[in-house]
């Protein structure tokens, strides 16, 4: 039996209590975590149709009910983009996204134009039951890859969802979208701004499949801020790149990726253009997207340990590719896994990185230790190195010649329990 | 305590007892597979040397006597590379080397100007103990990186192995080339040519740290033909690329490929550019490397089972990069571990390989049943594939847009153990 719910699929709380207790992390003076609710302008409600085998929820429908409702999405490059992706690319206007139907269990990939044509139909049935033009709502698939999504089931909980749109469902949203994820994962903040206050939340999910190249994973950001689509493409842009695309898990790039940015304008606080209101909305939207990135590659298929890893360098394109192989690479994340402070796997996925180079003099610091100073080995006290990677984030700095230049990524151990996951997928 | 032979380094025998019983691999008929020897003009020994803790052999001399010495090398292209790998790109004959010195337990690797020094005082020792050029001595070394290989405890042995050096001993290269192999990896066969039958020899090793870019490994092959060394070089980068080069475990070069082609001459069978039996030469080499490769994905660390994806398409690189991707992708690996004929992890893979394209009509075959076409899932009787993928062998096979082009890539599944070896490692 396909399924594609084979860890516990939480109870509705998150996975990390305080979502900036990494070192990684800041939370800016400005931003405020509170219980999760939907800001003003959005409605949301959630229920188990049947898509999962195990019976635990699968549908959720999210509307934003403004008329100044604005959005901007960034969605998988996988060429086997699921159905459910191109539809949104092909036939969505993508800065006015005013509603959002997302299943869990079933990811509508691989199903071709019987797939597509399933997605019309999802598609329309949301928009019939909501009273809005098809081409204003986007659609979201996650789960097992190949197999029909049958709509005809669902357009009875379509109808009865439209129905039941809350307020306080952030929670909800968030479970309903669980696949492998240990817990879901969610994080509503007020936001200072000069104007006034507003609201951003966000419900994330994604464990396995998650690339740095676009995290296999699924974001859903909603604020009452009232801003342009120009603003809200900027601003989803710039923090994905500094959140999504900096995490890895197995650097596999997923069929179905997609982070949906909506703004209700319900606040009456506008965000101008290249104000500085701008810019903080943007930190804001970076340290939560940051901390539910972090989350994600914490919650790794398995994972126990999540390391970072920031490499130096004169060239931006290198210092980023590098930073990914090292991240990508499974000898490293197996050390990292086993606690051990094996540096030589470092070294051999840098030299891996660049190929066909004259000797590269590297230098490698583990949790602030020197290790290898221009590719050469440096004494240090193994004991003490082996005592400060037992932590749960190992952090790895590399030098390549050059500066100006600088990438992390951060990345999820190897372990046994990966193994397992991902070896009794479908069966 | 650093080791690099964690696992038991085998008895002496090979880990496959017939190299051409894989079903992907194919035995000329002018090609003999006779007891391990090495050809006319070869003399080895080996002993322990003390580098590996456990005490097992460390050490190997292999020396061609003969005064029609000609060889070809191939070598890593990680920038990171060993300092035998630089030594012998900066100061080696290539095309004429007849004395190589091989140590595994100590990759001499990331350990910068001394380690270079250290290089040539032990290729020093090789070549004063054997009265030869040090430029027509080759070093290797393979295991723990970062650890100075100390050559003063060296001397002496390397004295001693240049006085026993015995016709008989390739089955003991073998053996004391391995680290984490469970077995030693070695063939020798009659090639009959026209002009007369010759001997070809080969020695690798290679269990993880198998990249399909070039595979982590060392493989040394004599031969009593008497050869050019355009020709040694022609039939090394023609064979290399259809087996060592089409292998992955996990994808990951190393700091200390190599592969070393010697002819010794000895035969008197000549064998001419551009002649019937030059291409009956490279057939068998061809034959030969292949088992190897094999060998080494089927030994791949904690390794149960080998795949073989095929990549058909319009595009020669678009191919071989697919290819790749699949053979590398670990959702791939740990699906074939566990049996399960999860085709959507191939699709996936394929549509991540090819990043920022259209929709592509991909179509997947597994064990000859097609389960994708144009893209879409096709249906097929589950029970069937399950159990067609039970078995040792699982072979994919992926039809791109086009045709005219075909790579394939073999490579392991990812296992428990895997994770198990390679998370304690050094510690």
């Amino acid at each position: 039996m396909p399924q594609s719910d084979v860890r516990p699929a939480g109870d509705g709380r998150p996975l990390i209590t305080d979502p900036f207790a990494s070192r990684w992390l800041e939370r800016p003076g400005h931003v405020t975590v509170v219980e999760p609710r939907l800001p003003d302008g959005f409605r949301a409600a959630t229920r188990a149709a049947g898509i999962k085998p195990s019976g635990r929820p699968d549908l959720a429908l999210l509307v934003c009910d403004s008329e100044h409702a604005v959005s901007a999405l960034r969605q998988t490059r996988s060429s086997a983009a699921a159905a459910p992706v191109l539809l949104n690319r092909e036939q969505c206007v993508a800065e006015a996204i005013s509603g959002a139907l997302i299943n869990s269990g079933n990811a509508n990939a691989g199903t071709g134009e019987q797939g597509y044509a399933d997605a019309i139909a999802l598609r329309g049935a949301a928009a019939e039951a909501l009273g809005l033009d098809p081409s204003h709502i986007a659609v979201f698939s996650t789960g097992i890859i190949g197999k029909r999504l049958d709509p005809a089931p669902l357009f009875d909980p379509i109808t009865t969802l439209a129905g039941e749109l809350t307020h306080e469902s952030a929670a909800d949203v968030a479970t309903a979208i669980v696949t492998t994820d240990r817990a879901p994962k969610l994080l509503t903040a007020e936001v200072e701004l000069d104007g006034g206050t507003v609201l951003v939340s966000a419900q994330a999910k994604g464990a396995g499949m998650i690339s740095p190249s676009f995290a296999t994973m699924l974001c859903f950001i909603q604020t009452d801020a009232l801003i342009s689509p120009e603003t809200a493409s900027l601003l989803l842009g710039a923090t994905v790149r500094r959140s999504f695309e900096r995490i890895s898990v197995d650097g596999q790039l997923s069929t179905n990726d997609a982070v949906l940015l909506m703004a209700s304008g319900s606040s009456g606080v506008e965000v101008l253009a290249e104000s500085a209101d701008e810019l903080r909305l943007g930190e804001a939207l970076d340290a939560i997207l940051r901390s539910l990135a972090l989350e994600i590659v914490a919650d790794g298929e398995g994972a126990a340990r999540v390391g970072r890893v920031i490499v130096e360098g004169g060239d931006d394109e290198i210092v980023e590719h590098v930073a990914r192989e090292v991240a990508g690479s499974p000898l490293v994340k197996a050390a990292l896994h086993g606690g051990d402070p094996n540096w030589g796997r470092v070294l051999g996925a840098v030299g891996m990185a660049l190929p066909d180079r004259p000797r590269m003099p590297i230098d490698i610091e583990i949790e602030g230790t020197l290790v290898c100073s221009a590719g050469e080995a440096v004494e240090h006290d193994e004991k003490d190195l082996a005592e400060s990677v037992s932590g749960v984030e190992v952090e790895y700095l590399i030098r390549l010649p050059g500066s100006g230049s600088a990438c992390e990524v951060f990345f999820s151990d190897l372990s046994h329990e990966y193994v397992t996951i991902n070896s009794e997928y479908t069966t």
